[in-house]
């Protein structure tokens, strides 16, 4: 039961079905700390998913010159927020892991604590060229093989940067190359650069005789100009058009979600023509609410979608 | 009869359906224009359209430093070619005229020799900002309206123009302004743009209380690469993944009427939504005669649905 995701991975199943969450901020006083992980075990305890996401947060300020609509501040760490304050949920767990912040011999220790058992990680390498770098992520690949043999990897697939590049596949076949099983997008609200990268990475595959992994589309419902404003600094690409339907829609909300749907949709028959497996990750990027509930109907929403 | 499409441009109906050429190439043997001509009237004649446009092609060298894939090479004038040639053929025509290319006396002559009857006609102004210009865009609307005040005028709008500056709205509407009542676009590959443009359009008359235009997309066969490298040197913008759908087709000429259709069928709901009248507009870049067929079995499909 608590393989079916790893499986599924491996297996390279079509229709994966994922949630995805910071951990609480590091500062969070204990008694709220334990309201929060007791109001959250109940709201994941009912989701019907194939596993959870936990993010590790960066400050990626280096990313974009532009001011972070939010406030930066430390998470407790994934590994930590999931195995233990969510230890009781039986649902398989993703746990990201930054390794820019790394040292190799940090990393190593991560990985030791990692092999508890049949584990899955998504690394996550600096977010810009101009990060200071702790641990290149290709070095962090070599640690994963050498150190936990165990440890199934998968790696972000960024179309925003393949809208601009055309080179996220080659991104692509480089992580599966070292080790990657399945990748994860950043939020999707642009069809065309998604469309775009999943052809290259299709083409490439034709070319080579590689088989498709599953591409993880992450949706996040974006119900305010806030949320629409700190989507746009993490570099989530809005279309004009799609970013005017929010923005004067009566109910926002209710507007993203359903263009979530649309856009996945679509995607999903594109990638269906191509035989890629495609699988779906929900998460609100707000704290917000009724944007964390409406995450959980747009999981709802799309598992149905996937199921198809 | 000869009226009805001035009528549906002036009463801003949805669903005119045109078809667009650009007239026989000045040098060809009269012999030869002849045999053209025949074939033509034959092709046309049986065409489910509300009128024509005849193009007057210019070369455009101006505007992109890639050379040109075909050789430019001046054609009949548009209206000798509508008026004269396909004079026998009913249905209403519109005239292009690139003015730049003018001079004011040059253009007044060619509005008065306009001045026969209700017709039809769009300005077009210089290729670039780079480009000798001879008569302003704005100056020739000022002509047509003191000397021509019979003659319908339309504009072209460039989508793809909008996706980079994010301004072709205005453009639309300081045209309207200016005496254009109806708009016509290059070539729809590219529906995100097309639809942002038509989004920014709708929200700016929202704002100012004006009404929506007839907006005719214009839409082209693409059968091989060298016509889909002339339509890209020509600025229509096609996405990464559509231009690999193309390409790797097994019949790129029927994928490309596929994909024409479903970004009709896409665009049209969008504007039903928003309340613009949508019309269409089926050439062929190419004189290959299959492409000159597959154009006018798209105009037959796109007919049909823009009736819906």
């Amino acid at each position: 039961m608590n393989n079916s995701l790893a499986e599924k991975l491996v297996s390279r199943s079509a229709g994966i079905c994922l949630y995805g969450f910071a951990p609480p901020k590091q500062a969070t006083p204990s008694e709220r700390l334990e309201a929060i992980v007791a109001q959250q075990l109940v709201r994941l305890r009912s989701l019907p998913v194939d596993g959870l996401i936990v993010y590790d947060i960066q400050d990626e300020a280096e990313r974009i010159s532009a001011p972070r609509p939010f406030p930066f501040l430390p998470t407790l760490p994934p590994e930590v927020y999931a195995y233990e304050h969510l230890g009781s949920l039986e649902v398989p767990k993703i746990v990201y892991r930054c390794v820019n912040r790394d040292t190799p011999d940090g990393f190593v220790r991560w990985l030791d604590c990692e092999n508890g058992g049949p584990r899955i990680s998504v690394l996550v390498g600096a977010p810009s060229r101009h990060s200071q770098v702790g641990l290149r992520l290709t070095d962090a690949y070599a640690l994963a093989r050498q150190h936990s043999s165990n440890l199934l990897l998968g790696g972000i697939a960024i179309a925003e940067r393949h809208g601009r590049t055309l080179d996220e596949h080659h991104r692509i076949l480089a992580k599966t190359e070292k080790g990657c099983r399945f990748f994860v997008t950043q939020a999707v609200y642009d069809v065309t650069s998604t469309k775009s990268l999943l052809s290259d990475y299709a083409l490439a595959l034709d070319e080579t005789g590689g088989v498709p992994l599953p591409i993880i589309l992450t949706f996040s419902p974006c119900g305010s100009e806030k949320t629409l404003s700190f989507m746009k600094w993490l570099g989530i690409a809005f279309p004009r058009w799609l970013e005017n339907d929010l923005q004067f829609a009566r109910d926002p909300l209710a507007k993203s979600l359903e263009l979530c749907e649309r856009i996945f949709a679509e995607v999903r028959d594109y990638a269906g023509d191509k035989g890629i497996p495609l699988g779906v990750n929900v998460e609100s990027v707000s704290i917000r609410k009724e944007e964390i509930e409406a995450s959980m109907e747009l999981l709802r929403l799309l598992r149905r979608r996937v199921e198809r």
